[in-house]
């Protein structure tokens, strides 16, 4: 299964937790797992508390390790300053797996899956859902 | 198959290298994959050789990225500090997938599965083992 | 299925993702998920677009996060330097799973498979490929 997401890019991080829940009761796993993959380098999938707070400190530690500047090898080759995108990609990655337990994703109450787009532009993006029954 | 502990908080990190391998085992998997996953927003599941010194080492590298103080957005809005825990958390994710092989979990010699609960304080954690025999 | 790499270590990120495809292809999976593993306590396994500039900028990242000093707990207990290759390796993770569609890895254009060896010299490596069909 998959379904796609406009993104505003620049370390956009969205709520996808209902789209990927959806995908599970569809699936009619019942105790399996749930792999959730972004297919793009400058993406990643994770868990948070979806809380504007949470978000922006998980930003502010982003921009420690990977500044959202222009001074990255890769922007002097390509002249393409998505630089930082590509390493903060490498470093979260683009893969996530769930539990399905009861046909349900178990997730804390507090947990809930995101996908984060670096790149330095909007995009449309599509996030692939498979699930295992076990 | 579930297991639980009680941590410390605080980048508490624990070996549960054995409780999986006995999941693993009682799962009667030869050639399979094992998922370890934790339903919480401020833990992690990842690999390290367990000895005090990389753990120390591991504990110092988070304070450079998300450093525990209170000095967070999350910490304003919800006079609840553990605002490093989430962003450490969602650095680190929740899932670890490891092969099984000859019925089990294929592991480096120094290499151990670990919790690592981020907290505020002392909690008692759910670990979630899901296996899938190839 | 498993295949064998030799490393100059110091952190060298090398493109695994032929190797993976061809472990893919021989396991006739079509709808499936793919896991790539590696089971030593000072490597990794992830995604970038494999770019010169992209894979400095990425070692640019993790000399903020870990850099390769000989100043690490670990190297002082164990009189073994590479205390930095520990602290990146349980950051990154030595997993990732990415899904099967049609026969073949699903991987954006300047999505690139790799390993990383943080250790602090040459290695022999083994890579884990596990699939399971849909």
């Amino acid at each position: 299964m998959k379904f796609n997401l406009s993104t505003k890019g620049f370390t956009d991080i969205i709520n996808i937790t209902s789209q990927v829940e959806r995908a599970v009761e569809k699936s009619k796993a019942k105790e399996g797992i749930c792999l959730v993959f972004v297919a793009h380098s400058t993406c990643a999938i994770t868990t948070i508390e979806y809380e504007e707070g949470a978000i922006k400190d998980l930003k502010r530690a982003l921009e420690i390790i990977a500044p959202m500047t222009k001074n990255y090898e890769h922007c002097k080759k390509w002249h393409d300053c998505n630089g930082y995108a590509h390493v903060r990609a490498a470093l979260m990655k683009p893969c996530l797996a769930i539990p399905i337990e009861d046909g349900k994703l178990v997730l804390g109450q507090w947990q809930q899956l995101v996908l984060i787009d670096f790149d330095n532009r909007p995009r449309e993006r599509e996030i692939i859902v498979r699930v295992f029954d076990g």
